[in-house]
């Protein structure tokens, strides 16, 4: 079975081909953001390119599975809001399928990155499997036995929108003290400008002041790698707070394997001595002597992969 | 079919018969603590009375569920620790089967509860259920379809034990800021302890420093009732630092309802509007539109009823 598989990002859309659990065809253009149509355009436009590509080699494409950044409502196949596409309670899964005439399967893109590392990267042996994308924001998904949880809805997993610091920073959701507001790239980038806010003399302040609007957490893991005082513990103090996280979540699953992903991944030889000495803090000892913590091995591919694994995946239900 | 269901608790042991979905006897005993074996010989006791009870008219008990406070591995039916049973690391479930000589299953008692208030309760609609019992702990439950989530080894869903303040208040298990040590009752006696400790003058202070090591949450309920106002903010901080929770956990689990049972549940009505508020403004809105937060409705026998469902439940895995 063939299925292409699509990380339907802000900036950029990058899709595969899944052929028998091998990636057999790639390809990714940039996200045309002007509207919901302009979107699925874009996705409809690369998945008859990859259909094309594979049908030369008498490999048939039998549906389309889609990651997209945002809230999903996954039983009706709705991107209710989104932070970096014009999606707001957009049917995605009809529109595309309307258009390619093949099956299309939506889901968010935390949760088809946790199915990939479940089914193909860092917890393939494991049953109970939670998994935190770290990027700009954080994403979850939870995986049991190569099922996804998705709650009663589809709107699950929302890992970074637990309160680990009551009344603690703003997040972006409305709410204080969220995982996602101590740990994301965002809030790593929203640490330095508190620095700057209160004039500390550093190189990494010095950055930040340069060009403020295109500060982000990849100039401050740049400056840790260089040995910077207030990066390496702005990265350490985020290590603790995902570990805070990843505490609360061992006690909530006792699962076998905690995984992550996502471009923030580039720093977590800074934050992972913090956050495995606060994950084992919280954690009670039967869960905590059991669970594995691990980065995930999928790299960028693993929402695409993850995604063209929708189609083959069920929800626990 | 009939079960027997046992609420093993530090002061008493509670039983009852289920058959057919209907309880037909029940009995309780105090609960001898002296050591793992006096435990055991208490379940066997009220187990036996209770069988010979039903079979004067001609009930035949295949089996005992046994919902237990403290840390269980449902796996290996071991209360691996226990805050108020000499239990550690005790295999409760084989010690009482070889003594009873009929299958026995072995839970903590929120999974029962939880169970109870799926399948014959406050959720007994529901098909995604997270249940929290507020008592002198917080325990939890997570059912799914009439399935207990157990995790790996059966020790998931301690729900009390997910960080919400970082840095927060000491908790029993030895971590800061766990749920458990923001909203369950014996946090609720401390906050009575640190008003003492500043020498505020109320009437709750004065009735704690009359008996410190007696003084409970009834006794703080019973003031708010009365209409004293530092045990009615202290109440309305503990139902605030519970929606808190509540709203972290419907953000992971989607769930179609969120139950509590406990004798916490005399102090709801102080409670629950400020845990509203707090839940609603943490829960992402798809999530909390869909979700009932309710009361249960069985009671102090939740935890038997439930502990007696036990043989006919399966795990999620």
């Amino acid at each position: 079975m063939a299925v292409i598989g699509i990380d339907a990002g802000g900036t950029k859309i990058a899709a595969l081909v899944l052929h028998d659990d091998q990636v057999v065809e790639r390809y990714r253009i940039p996200t045309d953001t002007t509207s919901a149509a302009s979107v699925v355009d874009g996705l409809d436009e690369i998945s008859s390119l990859l259909r094309e590509k594979v049908a030369s080699r008498g490999i048939e494409v039998e549906a389309v599975g889609v990651g997209a950044a945002g809230f999903v409502d996954y039983s009706n196949g709705v991107v209710t809001f989104s932070p970096n596409l014009p999606l707001r309670d957009t049917p995605l899964r009809d529109l595309l399928q309307k258009q390619c005439g093949i099956p299309v399967y939506l889901d968010n893109d935390a949760n088809a990155a946790a199915l990939a590392e479940a089914r193909m990267g860092a917890g393939k042996d494991a049953r109970f499997l939670v998994h935190l994308t770290l990027g700009t924001g954080i994403g979850g998904g939870i995986i049991i036995d190569g099922r996804v949880y998705r709650g009663a809805l589809g709107a699950a997993a929302e890992l970074g929108h637990m309160v680990i610091m009551d009344d603690g920073p703003p997040c972006t959701c409305g709410a204080r003290g969220c995982l996602e507001s101590l740990a994301s790239g965002w809030s790593i980038a929203a640490r330095v400008e508190e620095l700057a806010d209160k004039q500390v003399d550093s190189p990494l302040v010095d950055d930040y002041l340069k060009d403020p609007d295109n500060f982000g957490a990849e100039k401050v893991v740049k400056h840790a790698d260089a040995g910077e005082e207030f990066a390496l513990i702005i990265l350490s103090e985020a290590g603790k707070h995902l570990g805070v996280g990843v505490g609360s979540l061992v006690n909530i699953f006792n699962p076998d394997v905690v995984t992550f992903s996502g471009g923030l991944l580039g720093a977590y030889h800074h934050m992972e001595q913090s956050m495995r000495l606060a994950a084992e803090r919280i954690s009670i000892p039967i869960s905590r002597r059991h669970v594995r913590i691990l980065a995930g091995t999928l790299g960028d591919e693993g929402g695409q992969i993850g995604a063209a694994l929708l189609p083959s995946s069920q929800s626990v239900e």
